[in-house]
């Protein structure tokens, strides 16, 4: 039973817009902090723009933040955008089934009503929640990309070369 | 969000066993009913001997039956089996994690408490659960293996080829 990587990795894009809220995000900041590649973090951030969860600044200096409160974002929402339709076991697919089951077992019940335990407890839990020690993550994250240390927080602009800009 | 179709088809396999128990069910009899591979069924009976939910019988006219009563074998236990070690998100494994985050996320620890409420609900459900319609299971298993048809059951040997024998 695993999440995809693709919706591990927009909880991390929400988590760092969280993170550096209201200042901007820029997708390499994501990438370069997480070693993931700027064109899955640009396909992330397009999603969950479409989806309302994130708003865009265009051009230089541009980049994301978070277009909803962190607190009213929950992760059990997030998922249910990323992972596309639950599918835990075939049947949960009529369409794609081969299971001759289908109909009448009592599997499928059982699994849906753990699925639906599973999103329970993520549709109590927010953005908020998985970014308030924030300064031990801005530490973590700063490892892979200096510019995220929490000592640079508030700092402004210009004392540093920053390989994005957006700060502001 | 998926479970492994091998978790899926050893559910099915101990449900086939609780649905004839406590005459013999032979691999050839799971992998037709479900169209699936001789050799993947073979290898999941094989870890269930092992883990003492099947006891297997050698030989010509032998098989396999549930070791265990079907009241007493939840499906939570099987799939804490099969799936092998629970990763929901990489950093349930600390060897293979990548995620700068690991020990101070708190993303971990929410998925941890939803994978856990998803186990509490399948450590209630029994294979007997599961199976308790026999009937109607056995009727569409019989779909593609005629023999499984619950008019069948009980008729003894002998009235019809059997391809795998095992009955008793």
């Amino acid at each position: 039973m695993k999440l995809t990587s693709y919706s591990n990795y927009a909880l991390r894009t929400l988590q760092m817009a969280a993170l550096r809220h209201p200042r901007l995000t820029t997708v390499a900041m994501v990438a370069n902090a997480h070693r993931l590649s700027n064109s899955h973090i640009t396909k992330i951030v397009h999603e969950l723009g479409q989806a309302g969860f994130l708003e865009t600044v265009r051009g230089r200096g541009g980049g994301f933040r978070l277009a909803r409160p962190a607190g009213d974002i929950t992760v059990g929402e997030v998922l249910r955008l990323t992972e596309g339709p639950i599918e835990v076991v075939e049947c949960f697919n009529p369409t794609t089934n081969t299971c001759p089951l289908f109909g009448v077992c009592r599997l499928s019940g059982a699994i849906n009503r753990a699925t639906r335990a599973f999103f329970e407890v993520l549709d109590r839990v927010t953005i908020a929640d998985i970014s308030a020690n924030r300064d031990a993550l801005l530490g973590r994250l700063a490892l892979h990309l200096p510019d995220l240390a929490p000592s640079a927080e508030g700092a402004g602009d210009g004392h540093a070369p920053r390989p994005e800009g957006g700060e502001g």
